[in-house]
């Protein structure tokens, strides 16, 4: 059997760890060959190949990126997109697909699925907001370089007299933020879920400065003030130390507590950097095992699933439940966490 | 209500998240008061009590260690133990005991709940060997201390054509040897579940010599020779490098390894280091699940019981059946990773 | 003799290592005693005392921040404010200070001690741009945790096929970013002392991306364009992504980038990170060197001096010779690392 | 010009860095061709050779070990050694070699240079141990491992009430020791320069105990008693705890405290983890520098030259100044850290 697969969708440490266990499962254990499909979708829509063994998956473990590189090209909304894939498929030989990605590639695989191909999934979001499974890996990375930051924001916070607001990825949903918060001991944990008071934030701050407790502030990219209670300062304008803020939610949030508090405050946006480099142990250990048995899913033939640990278990689960709906922190998981912010 | 915490056995990451957790829940939504018992069940048996408060338990979060110590004392063993402890909890005010702590900790909780000690446990083991719950803390920790140690590792072994031989924690069960074998990238992972053949083990590392792969063998404390497969050389006996190695499992294999195949082999004992300093993010965050629970299940009158993840979810089992019996590897678990080692 | 000691100015790992060795050697050695200055000069301005022993420093060696707290509060610039420092010093019965910062505080010091204040300065900046030190403390730090960063954009700006801008601390020298550069194996660094030109800069990126490197820019934040090389888009208007790119350098780098190349760049400002938490080994050893040598400069009346590292010795530099001009990049240094660059 | 690379000896974090510094510069400023020799001086010794440019040299900055492999091979111990590597460098057409490695490795390039070989050393040692230079690179990385350590090993030693003792790296030299002791706040410091006192060591450990200092003490592997002062346990005896420590100076050193304190002592043997692995930005940045400035002194035509950081410059100095005579700790240098272990 000739297995074909690709990465879509933003960078997750752990990707190579994936790859890396389906091809050295199936070429021992069901015999398999492989070919690599570069670009996520773009690489079976334009016939972009590129070997794919047990040598090429050599040392990749440790690493972040993928060896396959990732597009967001959705052959749905291409022309003819869905049959150039099956003749490229047909072309090279290849039977069955093992996709990786979050909710747009596997997305592609659920009605890819539907028309035929043989495809198995492997979720990957750093968000961690796909259902269906406990965990994802990458996120557990992420989590542990925003707590690092956090642990180090700390003693800046303390000595310097300063509020620090740290913005971490989460565009809908508030995991890697109510995480991070815990574990690096925020004093505030906002979440697009839950959408804040500003006011409610800087009394808070206050009160943390009048205890000594460095005010640290964790904010999901896309957390939201609530209505009404929105924040005065329009991007862009002057603040009462005269600093311009603009840009994310993290710069405009520290801009509005300077100016209602009178504390300084300053921004920390990890960006990317939550995002690349080497993966934790969980997520080596989560991302192999969602390889291992990927590939035996193959060999099963049990198509049109997608892996899913639950509990220490890894779970097939048909590739719609995972891509259904977003798994959104609930108000009872943010509840809580909040006697540590409130 | 006034409630004591105590902490029992070996060194964990996560131990300080804990207390923290259960006196800052504890004191804002439970009312209660909080009497620290230093060093495990030392402490209400001798009456050795500090005080703890929100105050104390400042900046404790990332630390390691426990900031009410620890002793492996153990009343039962103790003429009179039990009764010395009712005693001391009556003289102190305390209503309810919270314990953290290990197989011997609960072990002690287990009995004294079932003569009237109103007590809630939290599961501690680095070795992840209790049953009833997904996972530990501290266990992450040491996966990823190890894994650290194993990426060093690789580069030596294969530039300067080493076997290195890595021991880690695990007297009984292999949890940390299995995940830090996996996300390290072992050639082999040894296990005191799977009695090793060291003729299979040797033929084995020559494989990965001729395939110029680094050959790193992870294998836990507790690991064993099969029967009549063993180890050829005695302890304290001089291998052909002219080398004694003596002590533990780690150096014994190393020593093997050379005798055997006639490679320089080195072996590298993590020992102490996996068990303290700062917690992994995941660590903080089920640490603080665990005391957030353990405090409510204080309130909710619930004792005799143990916190336990199940998937995300923290939920309350009977003490007994924590401690009941050592959750190891099986056979299947051993075998899912066997492709990477085989 | 009583001591007092302060600290300074921004932020920087290592300041409590500072302190505790200043502490230690000055009681077991000198007999001295200490009195904690909090906040920088506005200590002894209002008189703002700690209590400063050899219990106090328990623990805070490898603890980012400072003890003592730190503000940019500047004597000379308010009306009687050296008066005040002389009253407070013999209220206190404080006979010689020992102050710890960078180009502000010890710039304080330097005018103070030609006024007859007995004083011995220890350099720090994160930036290290002092004169008459080859390194101050902090440094190593900021430059690891940005190496660290700038590794782990390597996979993701490979994978992706990205252009990554990362922004670094220096505000008018380029150390910590020629340094990152050059450990994280950047493509291009851009320094406050050498103006860049975007068209260039933009021509290297396109090449990397021919030749499969992963394209990352590290510039420092006070990195600026030369003159008519500039940059093309005004802060806040839209690129050719419909990105609007606000803010520091990074961003406006980004979003030229972007609008130029064609390629899609994303920045990362590391900001504040950079400055607290724990110290490297290295900033540990020299923060704990300068604080003996320090101290013992106090001891010899060897007041009006600064420490100094120079190879690997501690020397004493007058005061006035560590602040008077600021330590910059020279072309040959920068020109030194071009290979990688160029 | 025809350019021969190779490495030596232990490993060491590094390595890679010196070899892309060296092909990057000399491809690209020079017009140089390389030849990779294999496994240090076997590599011209057998004529084994591997392709060595850019291409070969893309992502090994930030990796351990070294792509052109090492041995402990020395040609002068070999009959006729000498002219077979001269024959092969002729018959490779190999002008020039870059030799990088520690005393073993510099040595024979100084004999060799003696007898006409064109050749140009870079210093290696993780010990830090060669004459000549303030630091040579990979001991950073290794110190940076050790206070890591250290660090985790604090909490243990407070919470649990043990004795922690740290075996690093140094055979004759103790500056792992000593700016690890430092950098982590050890308790105290053996080295091999200045014979230790068991009886002075296990009284300070008791003095330690008495403050609740957690008592860490930093002992080099090639560390030994003073005459006379000697430990009483012979390896192999059983001590106070039943146990029986054997192997290196660490074991015994545990083992002795524990008979004569009464106190459980544990040791910790690092090993190799501080050999492996990538290096430190510092350890980064000097490899790269001595690369740069190695392969210019080939252009130059300074044969028979060591590469040396003196301060924040690269100096060249003759071969056999760097490996004429060890570099040791003194007396004043361990003195000065004597405050903290006294």
């Amino acid at each position: 059997m000739r297995v074909g697969v690709l990465t879509g969708g933003g960078d997750c440490p752990g990707l190579n760890a994936v790859i890396r266990a389906v091809v050295r499962r199936g070429t021992r254990d069901h015999g398999f060959e492989f070919v690599g499909y570069r670009d996520g979708w773009k690489g079976p829509l334009e016939g972009l190949t590129m070997p794919l063994g047990v040598e090429q998956c050599r040392g990749i473990l440790p690493r972040g990126g993928t060896i396959l590189g990732s597009s967001r090209t959705n052959p749905f909304s291409i022309e003819g997109g869905v049959e150039r894939i099956k003749d490229n498929l047909a072309a090279d030989g290849v039977d069955a697909l093992v996709a990786i990605g979050g909710e747009d590639t596997l997305g592609v695989a659920t009605k890819l699925a539907d028309l035929g191909v043989k495809v198995v999934g492997v979720p990957k979001t750093i968000d961690n907001d796909l259902s269906g499974t406990d965990f994802t890996f990458g996120f557990d990375t992420a989590v542990n370089i925003a707590t690092e930051a956090i642990d180090r924001l700390h003693t800046t916070a303390e000595s310097h007299h300063r509020v620090l607001v740290v913005e971490v990825m989460g565009r809908h949903a508030g995991w890697i933020a109510l995480h991070a918060g815990i574990a690096g001991g925020a004093s505030a944990v906002l979440i697009p879920e839950q959408p804040f008071d500003i006011a409610a934030v800087c009394a808070h701050v206050e009160t943390r400065f009048e205890s000594e407790y460095a005010p640290i502030v964790v904010v999901s990219e896309g957390a939201v003030p609530a209505d009404g209670s929105g924040m005065t300062l329009a991007s862009g304008e002057k603040d009462a130390f005269g600093h311009v803020r603009l840009g994310g939610i993290g710069d405009r949030l520290a801009s509005e507590i300077e100016h209602r508090t009178g504390k300084e405050a300053r921004a920390v946006v990890l960006g990317h950097v939550q995002r690349g480099g080497t993966p934790t142990a969980f997520d080596r250990w989560l991302a192999t095992r969602f390889g291992l048995q990927a590939v035996d899913a193959v060999a099963d033939g049990d198509f049109g699933t997608m892996m899913a640990l639950r509990g220490t278990r890894i779970d097939r689960v048909p590739l719609a439940e995972g891509t259904a709906e977003l798994k959104l922190v609930s108000a009872e998981e943010y509840a809580e966490a909040e006697v540590f912010f409130g």
